[in-house]
């Protein structure tokens, strides 16, 4: 990598408003966590948590112009744009900052969609979204007790509770979700 | 078609207990209001009632084999058992039946799961299971006024229900249903 852990920090942090900034933080801090707890790669999941939200301030021209420019998923341009500055973010985290770990990658590009077969790293960055200290909206600290017990748990009741907010707002549901969610189920299953 | 109406009503009926049957009366009568309310043919609503539930009360082995003999969507075979009788209902309706009909085979063959670019006669039976005079469950009335606005309302409405009811009880949700979903809410949108 070309940057230092602090050179990243300070040209990650300067693309996005100060609060923004500290649920990054949050989400770095949860990661470490939940990395410990589970067994996944501390550095991995810090690395992850610093770059997975880098394009979300980004105006969504620039967005729409780095998916379509280099063939990134375009179904995404379907689906609601906060979906966006996740696969953005990946080609970001490559391209702009030379992160090379694929893992690291693919848990920026996953963490808000999830997908199936969603790797360790990928259950760490995405449930450390969902429950970092800063976040507040009904049911989070149900999800933050089940993030004690099961990643899978956890998971799954994050992903409810944004499919319950897409019904409740008559928006649509990106499938990707629902597969994620299925499989994260069936691994359950499988491990009872 | 060999059967006669009377004909075929007998030999339904009694492929189902009483109470189901019922059911089945019910969502005649009420794919028949709204077919009539949104222009759609009412002896198809009316025959593809008759028949969308021919095979809720097989075995699961029976159902299974005929999924399996006849090579129907073999991935349903991944998702609950409830789904199952719609796709043998329409092979029923063909094979044992002689409906011919495509656009009728075809509303019984998705009445539970909707599809994408679903036909009027697919919405109108599909909503008419959900809100038929004996169904019972939380949020029904809801469903039966925006049924009598819009047949994507309605029919988007009762989707949310199964979906809310599947995260409550942890299960999976079928994909086909949360692409239906979405499909929906863009005719909505493209007809706004």
């Amino acid at each position: 990598m070309e940057y230092s852990r602090e050179e990243l920090i300070k040209a990650v942090s300067e693309q996005m408003p100060a609060q923004r900034w500290q649920h990054t933080v949050g989400v770095m801090g949860s990661s470490i966590k939940l990395a410990e707890r589970y067994g996944a790669d501390v550095q991995q999941a810090e690395l992850a948590a610093i770059l997975h939200d880098v394009a979300k301030y980004w105006p969504v021209k620039r967005m729409e112009a780095v998916i379509k420019d280099n063939n990134l998923s375009k179904d995404l341009l379907f689906y609601d744009k906060p979906l966006w500055h996740a696969e953005v973010g990946a080609y970001v985290a490559e391209h702009d900052y030379g992160v090379t770990d694929t893992e690291v990658l693919d848990a920026i590009r996953y963490h808000t969609s999830g997908r199936i077969g969603m790797t360790l790293l990928d259950k760490v960055v995405c449930l450390a979204d969902y429950i970092e200290p800063g976040r507040d909206y009904p049911g989070v600290d149900r999800i933050r007790s089940l993030a004690e017990i099961s990643l899978e748990q956890g998971l799954i009741a994050g992903i409810d509770s944004t499919i319950n907010l897409l019904i409740s707002r008559g928006q649509i549901i990106y499938p990707l979700t629902v597969f994620a969610r299925n499989d994260l189920i069936k691994q359950m299953e499988a491990n009872l």
